[in-house]
């Protein structure tokens, strides 16, 4: 165990958004970003975290065919000229941001689109860049679907892959709402000793491929933040957009778990709210060098399909 | 959702066991485990699922000189002389048997010793045969500890990886104990479409390494079963050996877990137990072909780092 002398607290702000229309004008969307980045620094938080696509409606659940309204949900650059307040009010504060966004990316003269994220420090320089790697929903809309859910058609897949940094007085990772599903994606952040993980998230109450799963969105939702936390012993925050956006229900329950996998914190209502708490990144260590002591106990040797196959084949023969 | 029409059910009795003392006989262990099985084919399950080295005390938890009583836990097949009464019995009965022991095997005239388990099915002929991958714990023993944990000094990593078969009318995997907290082990299985895992147990309640975590083991072994079977999409059974073996409290809560991450029966005691569910193997296919749709949904190149480390090292540079 961790001695109070050897504590490395960083109290973190979860801050969770409610809806946002999808045409809420720009300004009136940083004015509550700002109003919540402001309450987390009057809270002491070192580090705000917004969540996906935190500037907008979340636009994939409509086909769009206008492309200027499509193009107006990106941003060229966060933080950049849309998001100067976030940002200016957080450097002044000396507290951090973690913010999702849609970024269209120029890269070799080719326009690209990506559901990103980005964390600054607490003195407003760029800590790190994430690209979202695993796209859920469909390319095509779905016949008949009250909404849709269009990530693979609004998006590309992350180029990026899975990375963490030293931040804040630790090592720092981001995924992206679906990619808390996939123990892939955490453990190629904890094989970088994270020690947070933060994940903002979009996620709709019911599920028109499969209405069958509804009555499990918030318990399936709390299992794989509370494994990925535990089973990389890492300190993780799920931070939500809530509340009936568009008419579309949103799973609100903002969480932030410790590397035992218990919620510390947890959001109590639908809408804009604040959830704050510390989190000593040295309590990683009792597990990291416990039953978690990657060097000691894991066997890559037998690991090799998780690279190998993509989808689900027939089972080994001898 | 699967109709009725296209059900395929199975009926699994997780068979849990009370203690087993250090020198109670093969014959009275013997005894319980036909009672056991009976009782499972009278209630009516296609299988039955007996826990982790079920026919001896959990001996790993000593240091043991006399080379005599060492091999005495050790078994030179199952099926066996040894076991012929269980395996009789289930054969008599109609009735498919899991069960984990101490396998001492010889290859290429050396002697190995594994924490093994073997699946058996309905007309008592062997589907597969399993070799634990993730040894827990020391080498060597631990000083001051009240009791060790020595499964690394008492046998080898198994050597033939993560198998799943097709038994029982699915695609059947086992895992045993340690493997369950392992995400790398579920997804191998899932990888060759697996529909029913079988993991078995010893977990004591009390660890000397890290006694700040004893608060948390029954809720972290649920998560790992829980998150195993969701994000793979297949149904689960954790068989234990509980209550108070030689002195030492062992975790009990046998369960059974749907593909939605739900658990569908538990265990009430600490001691011998039948638990019965009747699992519809058809159900892991409403999470196979939407949000676990492997081939859909996976990004193998992001995943590189699983197979490439096998400690956690520094975050990776741009």
């Amino acid at each position: 165990m961790s001695s109070t002398a050897r504590a490395r607290p960083l109290r973190v702000a979860a801050a969770q958004l409610g809806p946002i229309g999808r045409h809420e004008s720009r300004a009136a969307v940083l004015r509550r970003l700002v109003a919540l980045v402001e309450a987390a620094a009057a809270g002491g938080a070192a580090l705000v975290v917004l969540p996906e696509l935190a500037l907008t409606s979340f636009f994939p659940r409509w086909v769009i065919d206008d492309p200027a309204e499509f193009e107006g949900f990106f941003e060229d650059a966060v933080p950049g000229p849309g998001t100067q307040p976030l940002f200016d009010a957080a450097r002044r504060l000396g507290i951090g941001v973690h913010i999702g966004y849609a970024e269209r990316a120029v890269i070799d003269g080719a326009v690209h689109h990506f559901n990103s994220s980005v964390l600054v420090d607490r003195s407003g320089e760029v800590i790190g860049r994430y690209r979202k790697v695993h796209l859920p929903g469909d390319r095509e809309p779905r016949a008949g679907a009250a909404f849709q859910h269009l990530e693979k058609r609004c998006f590309e897949t992350g180029d990026g892959g899975f990375r963490a940094w030293p931040a804040l007085g630790g090592i720092v990772g981001m995924l992206i709402c679906n990619d808390r599903r996939w123990p892939e994606a955490w453990r190629v952040l904890g094989l970088q000793g994270v020690e947070l993980v933060l994940v903002g998230y979009n996620t709709p109450l019911h599920n028109p491929e499969a209405p069958g799963h509804d009555a499990h969105v918030k318990a399936q939702h709390r299992l794989v933040m509370q494994a990925g936390a535990y089973q990389n012993a890492t300190w993780a925050v799920a931070v939500a957009k809530g509340g009936t956006e568009e008419g579309q229900a949103l799973l609100a329950d903002t969480l932030i778990v410790a590397p035992s996998g218990e919620i510390v914190a947890e959001s109590r209502t639908e809408g804009d709210e604040l959830v704050l708490a510390d989190c000593d990144l040295e309590l990683t260590g009792t597990y990291k060098s416990t039953i978690f002591d990657f060097a000691a106990h894991r066997e890559p040797r037998a690991y090799g399909l998780i690279v190998e196959r993509r989808g689900a084949g027939p089972p080994l023969q001898d």
